[in-house]
């Protein structure tokens, strides 16, 4: 086994070698044909690992970790499409001509190093690692140990891809040791790794976020608002919150809470009480669980709230609803209470959309639309490594550009200052 | 004195409010005129900071210290003149329309609380209030204790400026304790403070960067090398290596190591050694003092030069002298040993200068030009919060852009995923 000091060693050596665009996609073509050529091998590592992980582990994280040949290729298709993007390594984000005649442009460039600590999801493993390789990059992926034998499997064919394009395999390599001691080594490799970003709960975020050394985005908890002014169109936030609360209530960017103005509540409530539990009970559906304020209470019946409940990312089909005496009630309450994920207010009243979009301070901030929508494909980024819900370098969606960053190259004639 | 706590208490409640453009360069024209028109208070609190350092500061740092009426009005000037630059904030970077109608625009916004460590220059003071205002974002100020009359008087006349234009003081904020344990505290105020810069040596630098669990920016430690290729021009690589060595030794993008290509290293360290050493010694200039590793010595007297000074930020006249086989050795050497600030070659080679720019991991790398430019004002950025020597977020001169984020506001009709 490869220790993590010859792993770095190994990305410090590669990060040297600058690819051209040409280079990097031909490597990502390969990459996928060799996902495909290893099937077998990489069905066989995930069988094992099921079999590991089958009495240990629950249906719904047994499902995250299956492989099939469909996922197979649904991994490669994904390193294709990511090979199809504009190329977001040397482009020119600005020139200076000054005036004494120095040449001042800022151009993208790859970040050097990129870790990935994630959990048991095997496709991770190759979409990290496409994007990583399109951005001119060097990853270095940290696998949940449950996986770590498809994740093997997987980086064994990316890496067979990358030699047949004619290139180093050390572009993709693998932290093989489980231990936490090699996480934290990861993790305060402090000049080795340029970027590090956590994929995975809430747990997985906050210990890296804590222990990190190197440079960390935060990605990924969502404890997101809707809220819906006096003002809304009833039908329409129908709509909105039971796709943003059921359509998939276990990502990030699901609702968790509900506020709704006072002077709509009466109306407004038993109406999605009955969408959210008569109805979608009535049809067979999962119906959902509202854990109320005082004065929503009075309203519709549900589980009282604690104050936790407000500060929770439930994940679940579970919403916890309050009520607001104004918009300005609701901008505080998401103030004090938000993740700066992703938070909507539903409105037909401009002035209060336009306070709602100004003083919210989150990455995306919705009008009458659902917070689902907060993804790097929907965004229109054609891809995504997380959501970044801290304000430094990126924020929200993180596509290609957001893993390189600049360097300002000057050239001059014995320029002198 | 108000604790740290009510200041970000102060602070928090401040950053709710949402100032326009002509608000802020109203205030900052209001601050500009306050700081003129509280001159004397400025300098009487100044005087008395300046009794108190006098006998325990050298002669550089009272200088540094010292105020007088021309220093306050070029204050003054500095924040008319940031008032004048284009406003950074609510730039939209991008646009799309989504072919679901969704409208997804990516805005400049600001910070939120911006902190600003610094030691004993009272304009930084003024400076730093002046770019955190214009970009809307409020601030909390933290002086070096030696200075901490004059930032109290200044801050006093900024506040009386806010007041006059009709804003709230409290969007300039001075920590008044002089403890580390506030210090410490202002770095590990985690949700309160959205940004962390320091600005100093590099002892502050390492502190704040070691002990802040805010998101702070790393900036400014520069060990910046200049690479004098065989093909180099001779006569302009003199003139760069004595502008970036000894035009300002005390600053962070000012020369500290040069490497030589072997084959021009006979012809040109003994002309170096006439320019450095005995031109400016019988010219009544401070002479260069030379710490050479082997090879160089063999060609010109100086120091035997240790490891260490290969890794030292001088800040003085010194340089330390090696002599390398080529452009790839003078680039591994960098990538070792650089801080990743601002990095040169010197070369009429154009595939040299490619692979330098391509390959030296530095927020500026320089092709026939002195190290020294690397500046807000010089890079046309119109001002400066400090040099970023990190990849994420900013990198090189942090100008109003970068002291923004952005954040994704999307707008729809009830669109649902």
């Amino acid at each position: 086994m490869q220790t993590l000091n010859e792993l770095l060693a190994a990305a410090a050596a590669e990060k040297n070698t600058v690819l051209t665009g040409a280079q990097r996609n031909a490597a990502l073509m390969a990459m996928a044909d060799a996902l495909e050529a290893h099937m077998d091998d990489i069905l066989a590592a995930n069988r094992l690992d099921m079999e590991h992980a089958r009495g240990t582990c629950s249906t719904v994280m047994l499902d995250r970790l299956a492989l099939s040949a469909d996922r197979i290729r649904s991994m490669a298709k994904g390193v294709r499409d990511v090979a199809a993007l504009p190329d977001p390594v040397g482009r020119v984000l600005k020139t200076n001509v000054l005036p004494n005649g120095l040449v001042v442009e800022k151009k993208a460039a790859p970040m050097g190093v990129v870790a990935i600590i994630y959990e048991s999801r095997p496709n991770v493993t190759s979409d990290a690692a496409a994007l990583a390789v399109k951005s001119g990059n060097v990853c270095v992926l940290r696998s949940g140990h449950q996986a770590l034998g498809s994740a093997a499997a997987i980086v064994a064919a990316l890496r067979d891809g990358l030699t047949r394009a004619g290139l180093s395999p050390d572009r993709v390599l693998l932290v093989e040791d489980p231990s936490r001691a090699a996480a934290q080594a990861l993790m305060t490799a402090t000049g080795k790794v340029d970027l590090l970003i956590p994929r995975g709960g809430a747990g997985l975020i906050r210990t890296c976020v804590e222990n990190a050394t190197v440079p960390c985005i935060e990605t990924g908890t969502g404890i997101c608002h809707i809220y819906v002014d006096d003002s809304a169109d009833i039908e329409k936030a129908l709509n909105i919150i039971e796709n943003a609360k059921t359509s998939r209530p276990s990502v990030c960017n699901a609702e968790e809470v509900l506020l709704v103005h006072k002077d709509i509540a009466p109306v407004f409530l038993p109406k999605l009480y009955d969408r959210l539990v008569t109805d979608r009970a009535a049809a067979g559906k999962q119906a959902v669980e509202f854990r109320v304020d005082e004065a929503a209470g009075r309203i519709i019946p549900g589980t009282p709230a604690s104050d936790v409940d407000f500060d929770t990312e439930f994940l679940d089909y579970i919403l916890a609803v309050g009520i607001v005496d104004s918009v300005e009630e609701a901008i505080a309450h998401i103030g004090a209470h938000s993740t700066h994920h992703s938070d909507a207010i539903l409105t037909q009243n401009d002035a209060h959309a336009q306070a709602f979009t100004d003083r919210v301070d989150s990455a995306a901030v919705y009008v009458n639309a659902s917070t689902r929508f907060t993804d790097g494909g929907e965004f229109g980024l054609g891809c995504e490594m997380g959501i970044s819900t801290q304000k430094l370098h990126a924020r929200g969606p993180m596509g290609l550009e957001e893993l390189t960053t600049y360097k300002y190259i000057v050239r001059g004639d014995g320029h002198t200052r």
